[in-house]
């Protein structure tokens, strides 16, 4: 039965970067089995970066296949530039995520061109790309940035006029970045973009509960038709710019919300909740979300030592 | 000037009481000096109860009258029957709420009553109350109940025309006590009870953020109409039914959404903030809520020892 909402689980990508401890590969693998076996069916996996820039994601084409052999589990990486998503292809990835930011100063920050040259990257990313794989934009900073505080709308949707006429079919996730979107921007930049685009793309958010609002900012995307979400299972992530806070909107909110609204998702909450409560755990890790701790208690028991 | 939004702080009742290690007067009166000097004008200062009950809150007299001495602010009280309806009376209380549950089993646990009985203690509270006494209903589980789950709204209405009744004028908290009401619930009740009673009660939404939906509830209140949030700064009150979880939700978060959104409250967030940050070292206290932890870190810096 098809969902009427898909939740996909960016735990293992945007979750585990930003951890110093590397987590082993074997353990990374396990939590994706787990996570699939709670119903997720979409992950991001990993990312094809540079393993000095990324030292805990240097494991990209182990945990790749090991995703890929979980059956009915569609397995996003994702790629900062051309060359890298050709490794990611030649190591087996059917579904690539380009990311580039609305803003220029966290394009600059983040992949060291200007949101223009982003564009020219995509193109070439594209023209490479195998007729099979599929394709996904991540557009960050997509209404707040860090470093310039608002994004006009204006702005992202020039960008995407671009974009979407370079590939009309590639998925299309406008990214909360900072958190500090509110629902009523969520939702008016969706209706906007969802109108103007209406030759292929399929939507997404992807939001951060930095500031308390990464629940409601989905339901606002809700409210206007997108059915596709970013979330990472125990809001493992953190927010480099806020440091302290929390980042991802943690995957056991939106499907606890989901539920009490009869909005299916295929997930497993009491699953979902155990792999959270180890996800806490991890050393290093920056955790968030509400109901874990609302079911389960706050207790984040270490494993036995000797 | 008038805001566009009244945040109702009730930390120093909702927030304090559940905390167990005895919080001296003079502190608690020094913190909401500070709160009203943050700009809150509406304050939940205390309750009358019964102090081998609620120990924490046998000061109730003294912190009472300290801030009914603070210009311009709002003081009311909390009261769970006739009899300390009085003494908050005697005691100089200006503006008094009633409470009582929409559930049996909740109110039973609360205040040893049916819910009917306690609609014949309102009726005698009111025969009684001088004319100049302002009064407001907090009617707790109004969606949800932590014994019997979700709560009809037809049983919430047919309460409301017997309270309703008795004092047209009373203001009137519908309290997601809980914190499983979803938006979308919220809108609907106050929806309909702002369409049937008409002739006089202004209406507040009190959430909880147990479970991540406490500014996105106060949102979906705000977007029919409500303009009164209860709230209570760094998050404090935790929940008795979901240990280790976030009670009531944040007074900064709603303040800083609020800000984002353009909607005036005439408060600053950043000596709320001041504020917020020591109540989360009160020893004993549960606190919550996101923007603090965004804007300041996480660092509880307990006070210096000898």
């Amino acid at each position: 039965m098809t969902p009427d909402a898909t939740l996909i689980e960016v735990g293992p990508r945007d979750g585990f970067q930003p951890i110093g401890p590397l987590i082993d590969t074997a353990i990374k693998i396990d939590y994706i089995r787990r996570l699939h076996d709670a119903g997720i069916r979409r992950v991001e996996a990993t990312a094809f970066v540079s393993d000095r820039a990324v030292p805990q994601l240097s494991d990209a084409i182990k945990v790749l296949a090991a995703a890929k052999a979980l059956p009915g589990l569609d397995v996003q990486v994702l790629v900062p530039s051309q060359r890298y998503c050709q490794k990611a292809i030649e190591a087996g990835a059917e579904n690539i995520a380009f990311v580039l930011s609305a803003s220029e100063k966290h394009n600059m920050n983040n992949v060291r061109r200007t949101p223009q040259d982003s564009v020219e990257e995509y193109r070439r990313l594209v023209a490479d790309l195998p007729n099979e794989t599929s394709l996904r934009l991540n557009l960050a900073t997509a209404f707040d940035c860090p470093f310039d505080g608002s994004v006009a709308a204006s702005e992202v949707v020039a960008l995407l006029d671009q974009l979407v006429a370079i590939r009309p079919d590639a998925e299309i996730a406008l990214c909360d970045t900072t958190g500090r979107a509110t629902p009523g921007e969520v939702s008016a930049l969706f209706a906007q973009v969802m109108a103007r685009f209406t030759s292929g793309p399929s939507w997404v958010f992807h939001g951060h509960d930095t500031y308390g609002l990464g629940v409601a900012n989905i339901l606002a995307a809700f409210s206007v038709g997108v059915r596709n979400f970013d979330a990472s299972f125990a809001g493992l992530g953190g927010c480099p710019f806020a440091p302290g806070a929390t980042g991802n909107v943690a995957t056991e909110d939106v499907v606890w919300t989901f539920d009490r609204m009869g909005v299916s998702t295929g997930i497993d909450l009491n699953r979902l909740l155990d792999v959270a409560e180890d996800g806490v755990c991890i050393p290093g890790a920056s955790s968030g979300g509400r109901v874990r701790a609302a079911l389960r208690g706050e207790a984040c028991v270490p494993a036995l030592s000797a």
